[in-house]
């Protein structure tokens, strides 16, 4: 095989024109089978294996600097840097990370996860080198979609002005009207653009005001990015790059590696800041992921034959049961509106889309603008329910703060994928929610254990005024233990009676606790198991009632920061006795693998737990 | 006095042309006489005189809603809209907010203070006013300098999409380039607009390039906000605004009420997003101000006759002894880059820009950017040190954790004006840095007790390999007890000895513990007082040694997610002792007033801890 033979920068450098063909062939090959089995991000990587085969052709990398905006598109420069061996490891505990890791290899020089931060890496890194009189390129690559996040516009600006020496390459992943508009050149008459994009935005408004027909997933799936993309692509047409001071080079063939290269070498010779626009189809090259790239984009394992998913989820997502809630609710209350910045079908919004596509927001990757936008919506009246991803909600900390605890706005956001959240890695848990609102005052913080619980304070919320967190785990199984009831802020419930100690859970270590309980009757140990849900405002009379007895906090959380050391403070506040150990993440980052492996890095099995709240009682009950 | 007769929207339509006339110079003469002795933002209300009357005399407040970007240029607002009697009391305690405040008044319909926020805002209500079947005007007051932020290019992008009928007021303020390019208009041709735009980008390359000489302090501060305007208006001309789907009208004088009102009746009648370019004078009406318009921006009492400050500071503030302390180091050492989101004097930072130009980046108002930018330089080599003011760094906390924490880059943040805020109220003040750092792993977070110790800790720095978070208040004033000494991370230090008990202090609280010790000695009893400036991480052997005995916590911070909080969860951790009392802000919003009426108002003068204090020992040592 080639591709075994590739090692870095200057092996690719080495093949002749038929060779590279065949590479792209063996690196698609490989991108498809290890992702069927690891899953991961597929559509993304088929889409640039001739744009980085190229990359690697035209600079000298790992002396060169490239950033992966997002970083989800970097696993065919992992293969050709030395990580081949390794790839079938991508996103397994202990194995290569799906995103750029520093630690993993000197070629990975800054690393990603969240969008939209390539452009603002890239512009430090050119300036370091600018000040300290070195000579290398500067590359940011950055997806059209990332676009839609303000932070790039920031970047743009400051680069624009500095006049520094760096290249931002716009991968445009071609989709829907981006046919119409991709031919588009700096050429172009104003006229011509400006009537094509009368036509595309008279389009998308349209779309907004009909029910959804057809293929409506699809549809959500991709307007907010379509959007964005047309007014771009018009844009460069009349300079949007050049007035804030980049050189335009493009649209160019993004699977023309011979073209790239061209295109490439005349970049890297620009003496300033540059922007080449490159357009590739997503999942090109395997025609079930060309087909439906929305699914491909971030993929479980699959079947390489049909496309389909290699196991069936046992049961609907939280997200899922959040969407049909969500949607009994609109149904019956016009006020509530659907917020998602990208995510309808990551958030589970597509669903509630399809049956009310004129309530459903999607503000591209801009979750600050969002948070605030939702804001305004609740103080003209409306009930915005924005759901994001725990992760990417620390994008809009200071928006949660200043627009909407502040003026106790009756803005709820829903925060799916929070704890741990397995093979995507560090950049992806969603471990800090806690510790950045419970300080805030004015704003609930609600987690609840499974989605028949969910469920019950979405219902909840309606009769609230006042701001509200709710962060919940991307598994929708339930709590066997747990009932279907009526939700009440500052109550807990207990699950399970128990005279020898306390486990005070929330989310999904409610499950975990019960566990932990029975292992603990097994050695004749009986815990009384509570349902903490509500995090703020806690339930001091529970707090009172199992003062007799030492208790413990169990959360998918920093410790610090989290509702075990939430709750200590308010025990010494009230003077009472205090928990006895707070489970949860200690002050260390959690890496990659699936879910099991990291609680159990992090100490937060059930045997785990068990075995140390036994130990504890040996030594102080002795 | 007309201005007494007016007190809404209806009084400023009755009045005529001259009277309209004679009410801008009332305000004018209220609005300088009033600041002059309560402090607060002067340049920019004197702008906005005008376009307030114009936009009260089409619009009817508060059916029709507007909301002011930051917010500090709401004060003319608030004098048509019943609050005159009351404006003498602006910023000061129980009285007016410098800010809009919607418990303070019907016609201040959303909360502002942070930048970039307005056009999100009215978006939403856009949004809620359509969804709801409403009719009212909806209508974001942006200053260029607001539009550097990356959130007001979400909400454009959304907005120009949706279609929704809402107004962005683009507040122009006149500075230098303007001159040359203000006279652009929608008409004129590309080329033109292009050879002015490399000319004026030519000039701010040559100013970065040169050692500044002349008015280094005025011309820093406007780079960034020149620059973006610049861009602004030669897109204005080519349709940055059509592209993204909004219908331009201007540039128009913002001193013209006649002109303002004819094209604010245009803009009231177009049904979709449109926006109004204003050019208005910072300062405009009073000689002082329009010469130095940012002393004006933001300014302590002063002396009407001269413009100079009523009092002089007693000392120099944190700010200045951090860029000076600065300076010398970057003499030493070539690694070292400032870094400041728009804020070069507020962060004493234009002292640094003074000696070292080519070494001070300000990136306009983008904290986002800035902290990822930031872990660019410092990947590439450099020594970045941000400063940037306690309260937006909240704007950076994901890029805190993401980019910077993660990588373990050498990310120095400055975090000037933490703690209580006083006159500018609760959006200004500093009261989550700890709680929004102490739970991300691999960021160390240090609080210095005075300058001399900021600038131990500023020394120290050159020797840190990892993120380090500073956090200082603005007052400059040392601690009579504190010594220079050299800082050691993980080191607290005992001020004085005694007893009784330990008082542990962080940051303006060290002044205020040794104060409480003094008031309990004369009660006979004895406190020892340590300065615990290493928060994070923490002395753990200094919190053993003082385990014989009751110790309490003090912080100007939230009690939630607090130094005293991160100590009880380390003693908890390790067995030992916790605090008895944390001292700090309880679970509400401070509001405005001086700094020392705030800290009565959060319990925290030594009188009010000394009281609380002995009271803990009478219950718990009888």
């Amino acid at each position: 095989m080639l591709l075994e033979k590739i090692h870095n920068s200057e092996d690719v450098k080495k093949i002749n024109q038929e060779q590279v063909s065949l590479l792209c062939a063996e690196i698609r090959q490989e991108l498809i089978h290890t992702v069927a089995q690891t899953g991961g991000h597929l559509a993304s990587n088929l889409g640039v294996v001739e744009l980085t085969i190229a990359l690697h052709r035209v600079f000298d990398f790992p002396r060169d600097k490239i950033v992966f905006d997002v970083g989800h598109q970097s696993y065919v420069h992992k293969m050709l840097t030395g990580r081949l061996e390794r790839f079938s490891t991508l996103r397994q505990y202990g194995g290569l990370s799906g995103f750029p890791r520093r630690e993993e290899s000197e070629y990975d020089c800054f690393e990603t996860g969240h969008a939209s931060t390539a452009i603002s890496a890239t512009l430090g890194m050119a300036r370091a080198r600018d000040y300290l009189a070195q000579d290398y390129a500067a590359i940011a690559l950055v997806g059209d979609g990332a676009l839609t996040g303000g932070m790039c516009y920031e970047a743009l600006n400051d680069a624009g002005n500095t006049g520094t020496r760096m290249i931002v390459i716009l991968n445009d992943n071609e989709m829907s009207i981006a046919r119409n508009v991709g031919a588009l050149s700096a050429h172009l008459t104003n006229l011509r653009v400006s009537s094509e994009w009368q036509n595309a935005k008279l389009a998308m408004r349209k779309f907004r005001r009909v029910p959804v027909i057809g293929k409506p997933v699809y549809r959500v799936t991709h307007a907010a990015k379509t959007m964005i993309k047309t007014a771009l692509v018009r844009a460069d047409s009349i300079g949007f790059f050049e007035t804030l001071g980049f050189e335009y080079f493009g649209p160019i063939d993004g699977h023309d590696v011979n073209g790239l290269e061209k295109t490439l070498r005349k970049a890297r010779e620009f003496n300033g800041p540059c922007v080449i626009h490159v357009k590739t189809k997503k999942g090109y090259g395997y025609d079930k992921a060309e087909e439906r790239p929305e699914i491909f984009h971030g993929t479980p394992p699959f079947l390489v034959e049909t496309g389909d998913r290699a196991e069936k989820p046992d049961c609907p997502s939280s997200g899922h049961v959040m969407a049909y809630t969500l949607m009994d609710m609109a149904e019956k209350d016009p006020r509530i509106v659907a917020i998602t910045a990208a995510m309808p079908m990551g958030t589970g919004l597509d669903h509630f889309a399809e049956r009310f596509p004129e309530r459903m927001i999607d503000v591209g990757i801009a979750e600050e603008h969002a948070a605030t936008m939702a804001a305004g919506l609740a103080s003209g009246g409306m009930r915005p329910y924005f759901a994001v991803y725990a992760t990417f909600f620390q994008r809009c900390y200071d928006q949660m703060i200043h627009d909407v605890a502040m003026q106790k706005l009756p803005v709820i956001f829903l925060l799916d994928r929070s704890g741990i959240g397995g093979e995507d890695g560090r950049t992806h848990h969603g471990l800090f929610d806690f510790a950045s609102t419970l300080p805030v005052p004015g704003i609930k913080v609600l987690a609840p254990c499974d989605t028949r619980e969910l469920k019950q304070i979405l219902l909840w919320t309606l009769t609230e005024t006042e701001p509200v967190v709710i962060r919940y785990a991307r598994a929708g199984d339930d709590v066997p233990e747990s009932q279907e009831e009526r939700f009440q802020p500052g109550k807990w419930k207990r699950l399970q009676k128990g005279k020898d100690l306390s486990l005070l859970c929330v989310g999904t270590m409610v499950r975990h606790g019960l566990k932990t309980a029975s292992l603990l009757s097994q050695a004749g140990i009986e815990a009384a198991v509570y349902n903490c849900s509500s995090v703020k405002p806690l339930d001091e009379k529970a707090l009172r009632e199992i003062q007799a007895r030492p208790f413990f906090t169990m959360e998918e959380h920093m410790v610090s920061g989290g509702f075990g050391e939430f709750v200590r403070e308010k025990c010494a506040e009230l003077r009472l006795r205090e928990p006895e150990i707070c489970f949860g993440v200690s002050d260390v980052y959690l890496q990659h693998g699936n879910h099991g492996q990291l609680m159990k890095e992090a100490g937060l099995t059930p045997e785990q737990m068990a075995l140390r709240i036994q130990g504890w009682l040996e030594r102080n009950q002795a």
